[in-house]
């Protein structure tokens, strides 16, 4: 039916005009649209880092770098950590094969001492972080990667690509199911990202507190409730809407959510009733005025008798639009693009930084950038939420100093040196310690991978978001929920 | 040195506490970070429509389905096409294996029927486009995918995915060259972006201008140049910032780029000179206000005769910042931030619709969405950009009607039947046909593909980008910087 060389059609470049600039022969059988090593995932100055921390020694000083960020995004009040188990899923597959190796090797990044070590590299080291799901705040220490310089220093880019991109949909989506009060929330932006990156923005969500994803491949990977209605598409290829609603009714069930906004609202709704029953599942509004629709909409299901079936909306719905429809009858909220590129904030801020390492004679030291701008504190954190009374958070507290006191320190120590040490404390105790161990001399805690680390970061960031104070889950823009203190032990 | 029980750290989420929503048992090995099947980059209902039309027969219809973008983001005067070497790259890899179907039955997404379609499936239709890099306006024809419902309706959610991030990136990388004018952009962003998202990132950015890339994956994939500096890490973990950069200049050579801004600005660039000596390669500032540093360590640099020295600036800028750096005396952008999230606009608006399906007779017939919004024109067109005599573009023309006379139109008769039939034709021709052939009967032309693609795509976008009219180029907010005209035969 196409034919080629029609004259509407362009010559393809090669055919005609100067190829001059171009190389003389075609590629080769292009590579797989993913490999299954994540190492090149780098940035070069991590490899020409190494090569020259190799050659003077440094290499194999013992350092700890830490991941966070310096402030929310604009009026945020809070951050959602995600990825975590994304990382540690990742880290088995950051080895350096034989294609990776002949790559640098043929491009000249690293000599053959560096190649040598690459060959080699596993990390074997710790991390310990903020768990998966949870709440933070500037200067929360979110990821603390302890090992030698040299394998610690390669996981600065994969680790901030995974915990950036993955935190900033977990910090829209849970503003977005805090809007949406008790209703579902259903994830359906991939198409609006990256293919891969719609992959790990459908696992943020449901960290989050979404119900379920339009995604088949996290399906797969995390164990997901996957979930789909009908494009327009599907009306458009019948040969007229009852013919494709009978049809899908017919395959799927009456259970299924009917596609109504292809032609006439009024009428797809006939139609989908006519074609379902009163059992009809679902009727999905796509465009419009999405209040005043849903409100005629759910008088005329009611009217046809169809007083359950659910009524689904979707259409650019951030959490602003989600809260303004709270007084409409809408059941399910579909989101995709506000979803998957953080509702205004893409990415997060956070920076992989080396905060404390051994000198030469083998004592950790901390260290920091010390120029005027963006000036960070050095040494090793721990962080505690505390609890006021009444449960709910009050501040974040940041300890740093000496780092075998930092190490040693436990909030109990804290609580018998606290500035109001006659306070009442609640049950749970008024401070939760925030760090958890991830990886253990390089063995990754698989409670936190896969669908259930998915499972457990849900559940954690239910529990958070609950104990945050009031006020804290508005949308308006205002200063993060509970401020953080740093705790500078002697 | 971590001791996992310490204190001052929380327990795991099963040691204690309830894990009744929790799974029985821990998950089996983890799933590789990536996999060779791109098949359920997919939304589900693209399956389960599929379902319905391979049970009432019309999942055979002869389908046209196109991309377009309904606007631009706010104030933008173009958009530049990128991911589609991506995309033809992926296609051999939608297939569905056994652990794909397997899979789709254990969760019940589809029936057997449509289980064995998919274990056969591989796409053997037609996709027409615009070439990767070229320039584009509201309602483009972006990408014409032909076959049948079936093969056609499955890469929706993959096509878009690519086109919409890739395209965001290399649109807001196009504005970033033209603000440098002649000086060199780096991509430096994989960081903040989803960790394949920024491969993709990298790409697109050498599409529109970009000189290298940070990205060893992205340099090892499609043959970019690779550059990279420091990180204060490296400053960090020597005993000073004489010993680090001693330690770069004697692995990598003087030509290599210090990062002057770990402690105190002038000192490091002294340090840098001593280190390298007049021959020094770069020095990189990444904090402060860089348009006064610029002038300052030029000045240094000078005085101490390193004439030759380039002054690389990074830290968050984005084609504003570029634009504002133009007097300063700065010699390389590193961009990240900005880049890899489309500098505010993170995703284009590309939709997949269906605009021709085969009726029951087997003739093609026009499809449209017909409700009161998001209304778009059915029937496949073509699409040619029409050049004034100074060769600039004037007008983007897009061509509708019926479908015979679509498919046979030619920018030839269309000059002819011109609203201006005596104006002067410049050398080149007044129309420029828009769409090339990428994907005849199942074949993907390799010329799109891999690094040829992409060096084919950057020498497109310059050619496409100065043939616009004067002042298309700014970065102030206005309209498309051509109109779309749509012609419609009879």
């Amino acid at each position: 039916m196409i034919d080629a060389h029609r004259s509407s059609v362009a010559p393809t470049p090669t055919s005609g005009g100067s190829s001059a600039s171009l190389p003389d022969s075609l590629p080769a059988a292009p590579l797989p649209a993913v490999r299954p090593s994540v190492a090149l995932l780098t940035d070069r100055y991590e490899l020409t880092m190494l090569q020259a921390a190799l050659a003077d020694g440094t290499a194999h000083r013992h350092c700890v770098f830490e991941v966070f960020t310096r402030r929310l995004p604009a009026g945020r009040r809070y951050g959602v950590l995600a990825g975590t188990g994304r990382v540690l899923e990742a880290l088995p597959h950051f080895r350096f094969g034989d294609a990776e190796l002949a790559y640098l090797e043929r491009s000249g990044v690293v000599d053959d001492r560096t190649l040598d070590f690459l060959r080699g590299y596993r990390f074997t080291g710790t991390i310990l972080g903020y768990a998966e799901g949870e709440i933070f705040f500037p200067g929360s220490p979110l990821l603390q990667v302890e090992g030698t310089f040299a394998e610690a220093v390669l996981l600065e880019t994969l680790v901030l690509s995974i915990l950036n991109y993955d935190s900033a949909v977990a910090s829209a989506a849970s503003r977005m199911t805090s809007a949406a009060v008790n209703r579902p929330v259903l994830e359906m932006g991939s198409r609006r990202a990256h293919e891969q990156a719609g992959v790990a923005a459908a696992r943020a969500a449901v960290i989050a507190g979404f119900t379920g994803t339009s995604n088949l491949e996290a399906g797969f990977r995390y164990d997901l409730e996957t979930i789909g209605t009908a494009a327009h598409s599907f009306t458009l290829l019948h040969d007229d809407e009852p013919a494709a609603f009978a049809s899908q009714v017919a395959s799927l069930g009456p259970g299924t959510s009917l596609l109504v906004d292809t032609y006439d609202v009024r009428r797809g709704v006939e139609n989908a009733v006519a074609a379902a029953g009163t059992g009809l599942g679902g009727v999905r509004l796509d465009s419009g005025d999405l209040g005043v629709l849903a409100v005629e909409v759910r008088r005329q299901l009611d009217e046809l008798g169809a007083r359950d079936t659910k009524i689904v909306v979707t259409s650019d719905l951030d959490e602003h639009a989600i809260a303004s429809l709270a007084a409409a009858p809408v059941d399910v909220y579909g989101v995709g693009t506000a979803l998957v590129t953080g509702s205004g904030a893409p990415t997060c801020g956070m920076v992989y930084k080396l905060v404390a390492r051994a000198d030469a004679t083998g004592v950790l030291q901390p260290v920091a950038k010390a120029s005027a701008h963006k000036r960070s504190q050095g040494g090793r954190k721990v962080a505690a939420r505390r609890y006021g009374p009444d449960g709910r958070a009050v501040e974040e507290v940041v300890v740093s100093g000496p780092d075998d006191r930092v190490v040693a320190w436990s909030p109990e120590d804290h609580a018998s040196a606290d500035r109001a040490p006659d306070a009442p404390a609640d049950e749970r105790g008024d401070l939760r310690p925030l760090l958890v161990p991830l990886v253990v001399d390089g063995a990754v805690d698989s409670r936190w991978v896969g669908g259930y680390g998915v499972q457990n970061a849900a559940r954690h960031h239910r529990q958070a978001r609950a104990e945050l104070p009031r006020g804290a889950r508005r949308l308006s823009s205002g200063d993060p929920a509970i401020p953080t203190v740093e705790l500078t032990l002697d």
